[in-house]
């Protein structure tokens, strides 16, 4: 299987040593290399029996890609660490390769450079994302000033509903498909970077809690609209089929991996970036300057 | 506990963005960054009851900072995914990170730069290395030539032995460090590399099953010395107290990660590089020109 393995993964040209030496040789021509490691483990971030290996192999790309986008970087490659139970079929981990492929397709030049197998009673991914800043400033979650615009570019709460969608039964639909197959806006991170986003963070936990990232780090209030982040119809037919608040998946439904940015107060943006807010003196997140009373997102090692 | 991290990492002035952000960036001056994913898991790789956190800190970073090195590359970050079972005691994870600390300090300029955590039933570690090439043509698997000198960089069979002696109940001395905290040559890949190194890979899974790595890859035989291997008087003594053969500790035994390189022959060597074999037409690896008879290392899928 492993000696397989490299035929199931294009090559992007950046690669200059691909999947099969100790390590590989990745081109960084800006001079700097972005990275970050993410996991995707089996019963936490997805089941075998709701999610396709083909999902499986999207969304453990998703995660770091989206890391990489969210500091204002272009993803160039994927290292994939894949530990698994030894009756896995090997059909399995063409799939899931075919995923990882497919996502990185996603990103003119991602690919696929190396990784490690091991055993284990469960499947478990360790993804390391690496990403070209082509010049750019990294985006980090410590520049929003008061009197920033708070802005999202992609769906808000998606993978939430799909979630509880899968919980209630229901297996088919976009809601479902973007629980198993988020589709962050990788191109929107260095969009936001150009134009001038003084913060950025991908919605991984939420978006009340990962603005409240940006507000810690950044020494700073946010205050977001409720009008602006009002759910739309698919959102709240969902919410009514499986009797949640389609609000509450909005603010704090995480796997997303949209972007949320804070620009400089009279920066044109793009349609795809929605102003959702405004960062003011203080600290917190509020939701119309008052404190959202429900839990704020997903917190890991909780 | 994840606050406390950072604290307990050391920076290295290459890190431009580290721990606590969406992603870290780092440095890539030569314009390439070599990579490279590695797992270390509970039960397969470590035991928590013959191993200390900080044992377990050094062994996780070796594995990957010696796959850089093996590169003829200089390690430069690592990045660390930690899945641990709920009741592990944070002064475990502290002294884990002070493991990988400390053995990040074997390299001038490397540190941790990220990481992930999660919940998982054991302590499982998926490390990744990144290192710089310095200007240099990374040394693969593929290039051994007939005629080349084979020769070694750090000990052979000394963590191998140090598993037999942990298992007969043996637990202090040298060798069963070796098995603890395996000490990889690092500065011998570069050095190698600045040689003319025309294969090089890291000695993970034994040295006859990696050699084999490097005759497969390149299209070569491979035939090292016995007499050149002769087992010192160490590893001589630890096989008679368990009832082993030293000799087959050293040419069977993984997870020194010392580094084994083909050199074009005339090639001077300074004393660390030990000539223990030569390159021949042909194809696989033998020993004073005949198969050897006993397990060739060990598969980790297998």
């Amino acid at each position: 299987m492993i000696a397989e393995l490299p035929g199931w993964l294009p090559r992007s040209p950046r690669t200059l040593v691909g999947i099969g030496d100790d390590a590989a040789v990745l081109a960084t021509p800006d001079g700097r290399v972005v990275a970050t490691t993410d996991f995707l483990l089996e019963g936490q971030h997805f089941r075998r029996d709701t999610s396709s290996a083909r999902d499986v192999g999207h969304k453990a790309a998703a995660r770091s890609l989206a890391d990489v986008a969210a500091m204002g970087a272009v993803p160039s490659a994927l290292l994939v660490a894949l530990a698994a139970p030894a009756d896995l079929p090997v059909s399995w981990v063409r799939e899931l390769a075919a995923g990882l492929a497919a996502e990185c397709a996603r990103v003119p030049g991602a690919s696929v450079i190396g990784g490690d197998t091991a055993r284990a009673a469960g499947v478990m991914l360790a993804v390391t994302g690496l990403g070209d800043l082509a010049g750019r400033a990294p985006v980090l979650r410590s520049g929003a000033a008061p009197g920033d615009v708070v802005a999202v570019a992609g769906p808000l709460g998606h993978a939430a509903a799909g979630l509880a969608l899968l919980s209630a039964g229901i297996t088919e639909g976009p809601l479902v498909t973007a629980q198993r197959r988020p589709a962050p806006p990788y191109d929107a991170g260095p969009q936001a970077a150009d134009l001038g986003a003084t913060a950025m963070i991908d919605i991984s936990d939420g978006l009340l809690a990962d603005l409240g990232h940006i507000a810690d780090s950044s020494g700073v209030l946010i205050d977001v609209s409720g009008a602006a982040l009002s759910p739309g119809d698919p959102l709240i037919a969902a919410a009514r089929a499986v009797g949640s608040a389609a609000l509450e998946w909005v603010l704090t439904g995480g796997e997303d991996h949209s972007l949320v940015a804070t620009f400089p107060p009279g920066v044109p943006l793009p349609p795809r970036w929605k102003a959702i807010g405004t960062v003011r003196p203080g600290q917190g997140v509020v939701v119309d300057s008052r404190p959202w009373e429900h839990a704020s997102g997903w917190d890991h090692f909780a």
